[in-house]
């Protein structure tokens, strides 16, 4: 920051205690999906015998700890992502964000329950729900953000705002899709759930773009001065190296 | 930052610090709001018979869980604003952003307990109270710190300073008055909580002023130095663009 | 921070990042306090008669809340002072502030057993205990940074250092006063706690020496220019304005 | 950092966020530990004759609550440290940060289940594997940024990347030991577990090495222009003094 551009503001800190503020909310609300998984309690006499298959009985519960886990760190780095672009802020931004944490902090609740009840056809119609709604804020939170560029550079790549809205959207139509099968088979709409981490954690076609453009060359152009930069270069490229769309 | 108003000290991470902490304690609070949703526990035998109910008596807690996070959302904003206003710090300012927090974390116990005993008046009385105290600590930091301009900027709007004390004011005497109304009736009372989070997150008056300065034209004015400033302009209109009264 | 002084390293997050992760430890701890507070499971044809008195009935554990928030919150704010003047950093003092941090996690714990059996003498002396290795700890890690100036400033008032050790050895010697007074009186023993932080949140000696330094004109002398600084002239002068003495 | 690198781009706090994050995850994960530890419910009538001996039946989940605080704070202690190495980011480097703060989270389910059953083999064997899988997945990252300098600076020491990925394979290794060694003696593999934290903690060979080089030197050379920097000279000699070795 320089001096003449923060003339005794203290208005840096706006966009640095939202997120700082909301990757707390996301820590917390992702580790207390492990409060879940519960240690048996077992009588003394028994333990030796019972401890093994009741660990074994655990598995739904593990299973859905790892992808609930996943699900909300695709939204934390979506949330990441989509932050990067935003450049102003104002009243309705910081209260799409408080609502998009308010889904995200309730996480936790259908992942119980999808835990311990996984047959139940209310728990995928809750669990499932729950995904949609999330990701209909995060894309509500995208589209107020950068329609007539409101809080975005004007200079943005109207196509990377196009894909970030069909990959935004991607997920709550996977998740509404398992929430109709699940009225057929309970079992085949969990399959659903499973897809969407891989489709966001395996690299799409805008990665293999990058490898084009070698990475050193941008650093070593931008130098030393910004040694405590952390990412140099992370987003000086037009097609920025981390964009909303690699959620 | 520059180099010469920093001298050896790092000074400059003392407000960052009070707000890190204060940003962790409330995302630490608003997020076990959500404990108190207990997935029911029920005997194999019964689970596809009483779930759905079960899950639906859950709605108080449900609503609570919504209305004490928006709640801490508002005190969270309010404290947001309180502080980019807040430009020097002292002893009491400190132990009372910590008696704020004090209140902050408190939340959830009141939360639980109307959810549990929404029809109970001392329900009403613990919640009502526990939100009157939160707001009257809030502007009695707020008077602390503006007070003879004690740790604000001299150059502080006072009619800025006056509208945030209403405004501060304003939740508490409705708390006031909810708590007088369920003396008569329970039901009756519950809806003024609603009525405060309706009441902070609409658009003030003020908002309507800021559409009158377009946005852009400040930015420009200010240039690509504060690229990384996160919110530039935010607050560098004389009406700043998120003062404490639009908590 | 400028270009130069930190040519490629990222070296200027290491404190931060120690800072962050205690702050957040710090936080998480201070809120798991109220989980103790738990809402009175009542049948429903006993609650309206039951309710009031069985929530009268949790007091000690609120006051063991309030107590035990506010003795974190001490050593939040002696944390927070203490790293003020550590300037630089090596494996031991990440260690000891691990431990110090081990410490505070576990607070929350004793809180519970002394707000569970407060007239047991048990209960006073674990956390008694507790609070003097906390507190001695946390010397231990003043005593480390300062001898030989080994992390601090060359320039430290030698008298600053004593008095923040006398200050910081004063709370584990009352806490020590109240386990031996425990033999004889579990209630007398009570109240030497609660006169721990009256000792750390009025104002001691230091602080009358400071209202004859007017903040402004330090302020005024040092310009705009560290608008974004937060706490301006915090650390500027001699006997600067938040000590570690100050906790 | 200085205007004309971070030119309307926001990049600076892509590294800062994802360090908060692992910071806040760290953070909270290492104080859920502490709920394992719950005060043992009494009648009234037999309080004062059980309560000290069932607090004294809590040894072993003390016990567990020191190592796994003491574990996962090595672990935080390395993920510091690697990342004061890493100066680029990719979505594999941000997908395998996810992983490891998967790892960590979990950490607390193996600790309460071992605290529970320390005399059970099972207890051993998940949580000696889930350590293992934690350890291998640090390594992992380690070696994805290093390997081909991908993520890392040009001019690392290629001995510094050696010694680390040996260090962060000293744990796993001796954690398999523990998991053999728990089939003839669940009480010998316990001692495994002590052993690695402390190989960890104490110093190794390289800060015998530091100790030749004045830090004091350095500092003053680099002067007062960092005063907010918190650590001058952190890492500004070649064997820097925070290396991923110390962990």
């Amino acid at each position: 920051m320089n001096a003449q551009s923060n003339r005794g503001t203290g208005s840096v800190l706006g966009k640095t205690r939202v997120e700082a503020f909301s990757d707390g909310v996301f820590a917390v609300a992702i580790t207390l999906l492990v409060l879940n998984l519960q240690v048996p309690q077992l009588a003394a006499s028994v333990v030796s015998r019972e401890l093994v298959p009741r660990l074994f009985e655990l598995w739904p519960k593990l299973l859905l700890y790892l992808l609930s886990f996943v699900i909300v760190g695709i939204y934390w780095v979506a949330h990441h992502n989509t932050f990067n672009y935003i450049k102003r802020s104002d009243r309705i931004l910081l209260w799409l964000n408080l609502l998009l944490l308010l889904c995200i902090v309730f996480i936790p609740f259908p992942t119980a329950l999808i835990g311990q009840y996984p047959e139940q056809q209310i728990s995928v119609v809750i669990y499932g729900g729950t995904l949609v709604i999330t990701g209909l804020v995060l894309q509500l939170l995208w589209w107020y953000a950068t329609s007539n560029h409101r809080l975005v550079d004007r200079n943005i790549d109207p196509q990377l705002v196009q894909r970030a809205t069909r990959k935004n959207l991607m997920a709550p139509i996977i998740y509404l899709l398992a929430i109709g099968v699940s009225f057929l088979s309970v079992q085949v709409s969990l399959i659903f759930f499973i897809l969407v981490p891989v489709l966001y954690i395996f690299p799409s076609r805008i990665d293999q773009y990058w490898t084009l453009r070698p990475i050193h060359s941008i650093d070593e152009a931008r130098g030393s001065a910004d040694g405590d930069a952390g990412l140099p270069g992370e987003e000086a490229s037009p097609a920025s190296r981390m964009s909303p769309e690699e959620q």
